[in-house]
């Protein structure tokens, strides 16, 4: 089997995206035969700011459901593979979203929301991104980590600080994950890991998406999809070959208006990082590359069981843990 | 001068009563001869709904416009002494009601909210309370304190945790206070405050409202106004007799659904504390009681000047400070 039929034949899944969405990046998501992906419908927003990004994407994906189809259990994703559609799995990267009612997170489940990450780069009423003094998981975010275990949504732990992201892997009673993140052993950046925090969540059965921000990559905005393929292995070589997947944090399609939200606290506040200029790796700088990622897995060497692992099999099972079908 | 002569005369604030509004109870301020109170008008509630609260509030006062009126500057507690009527200044217990808006603290300000506590005994966006693990002053929480200073309102700290605390003080570049609070060098309770902390306070500027709820008092249920005035000394003691007010924390008219509001988390989540009997010291078991603070307080031999202090000249003073009129 060649690379690209490898490709074509995998589940394919990536475990971050933050693009803006319309038709042509759900056409973007075919050419790359992406099987299903985590889409980030929420970030400073509270409520109802969130509820109506699910709005607005539940009636674009109705308009382009030749093209893409919702995620909501693991089967989905298996039908998307089969219909040849992109799975859409709805994802918060903070749990600001929650506001104040634990009521709020069963509710987000039930608008289609599978995995949620506790903190953005800040602190918030359930601990602290990885951009400012940790003072870890708080009283309230024990309780939302509870819920979340009880109704099926993933504790996602990227941008959050490393004492809170130990104590949500010591609480939650399911799987959590890093959905994107790269090792600090390859580049020191406080949005990286350390080998210590990979070991620490796989050896609670814990997952982490390897992503491919070149700015936190050590080749920085000179890598390519090589350097990627070198984080990914860095990352197995600590958590294993069933504990790995992809997260890529693709951004395409947005301008530099959105950057300056992200980057600020509640998204006007105090400036908390500069990402310089953003580019993705060559040979993925789009999500139509995404069969190159397959190919330089394979010219590594990774054997074809762990490819089909890595780009896709690995978070099939671990939603499944954590959802429940 | 007799001790209720000197009441009558004296300007009487109480730094913190978060009763039950109502007419009946305004009238028992107009008994106590209090000439402004603190009135707390949000707890656990997000912006709207405070915005709520006030908007009743204010159609109450209108009501209740022969016994009292509000208060923006210290010249309307002057007048409202003038008037023999009670002045109401809006505070909060918490900053929750600012949401993630740095531009909600001047709406408030422009509403008639003079004084609010960082935190209500859990985390916020601010910093964290009293009743769990307190990792300090957050970012946000920063640029929080530095636009209270701006506009003009006061931070109280009565219910935030020691390290948010601290940090707030020396955040803040106009005066900050405890509103109501005890010594924990009469009785241990996480709600007390040490000696070191009154005096790290007082010794850079801030101010120190007693209160006399008494499961925090060290004689507990059975205590009497002159146990109450025993904590007023003790804390007096140590920031001096320029930095003393009151702070009573009168609940009358609540029933035990409030008490129940007021121990959980947000309102509903988790229970953090249990008051237990909820009996104020006798003798001042009423608002209409207060002129029995003031002879309690001649009693134990305070000067007159002293006594007029403590009733209520320091805490016109340090709000002047803070709110510049």
């Amino acid at each position: 089997m060649t690379p690209r039929e490898l490709h074509d034949d995998a589940i394919v899944i990536d475990g971050l995206i933050i693009a803006k969405w319309n038709r042509e990046l759900f056409e973007d998501m075919r050419r790359g035969g992406l099987t299903a992906a985590n889409c980030t419908v929420s970030v400073w927003e509270g409520f109802q700011a969130t509820v109506d990004n699910i709005v607005r994407s539940n009636a674009l994906m109705a308009e382009c459901s030749d093209l893409v189809r919702p995620v909501r259990t693991t089967a989905d994703i298996t039908r998307a593979k089969e219909e040849g559609r992109t799975g859409i799995l709805y994802g918060f990267q903070n749990a600001h979203a929650f506001e104040d009612q634990i009521g709020y997170v069963e509710v987000f489940k039930q608008l289609g929301v599978g995995i949620v990450q506790m903190c953005y780069n800040t602190q918030n009423l359930v601990g602290t991104g990885c951009y400012e003094r940790d003072g870890g998981l708080s009283g309230f975010g024990r309780e939302i980590v509870a819920e979340m275990n009880r109704v099926g949504i993933m504790c996602d732990l990227s941008h959050v600080g490393e004492k809170t992201s130990t104590e949500v892997i010591e609480a939650s009673e399911k799987p959590v994950c890093y959905s994107h993140c790269l090792p600090s052993g390859l580049k020191e950046h406080p949005r990286n890991k350390s080998d210590a925090e990979l070991k620490f969540i796989a050896d609670r059965g814990g997952f982490v998406g390897v992503t491919m921000f070149t700015p936190f990559l050590r080749a920085g905005v000179d890598a390519t999809v090589d350097d990627y393929v070198e984080a990914i292995e860095y990352v197995m070589n600590i958590v294993g070959e069933d504990a790995i997947g992809i997260g890529t944090d693709f951004t395409q399609g947005h301008d530099q208006d959105f950057f300056e939200w992200l980057t600020h606290d509640k998204g006007y506040a105090r400036r908390l990082t500069r990402f310089g200029k953003i580019i993705n790796p060559e040979g993925i700088r789009t999500i139509g590359e995404f069969p190159n990622l397959t190919e330089a897995l394979s010219r590594r060497g990774f054997s074809e069981p762990q490819v089909r692992k890595i780009m896709g099999e690995n978070w099939v099972r671990v939603l499944k843990d954590v959802w429940g079908d």
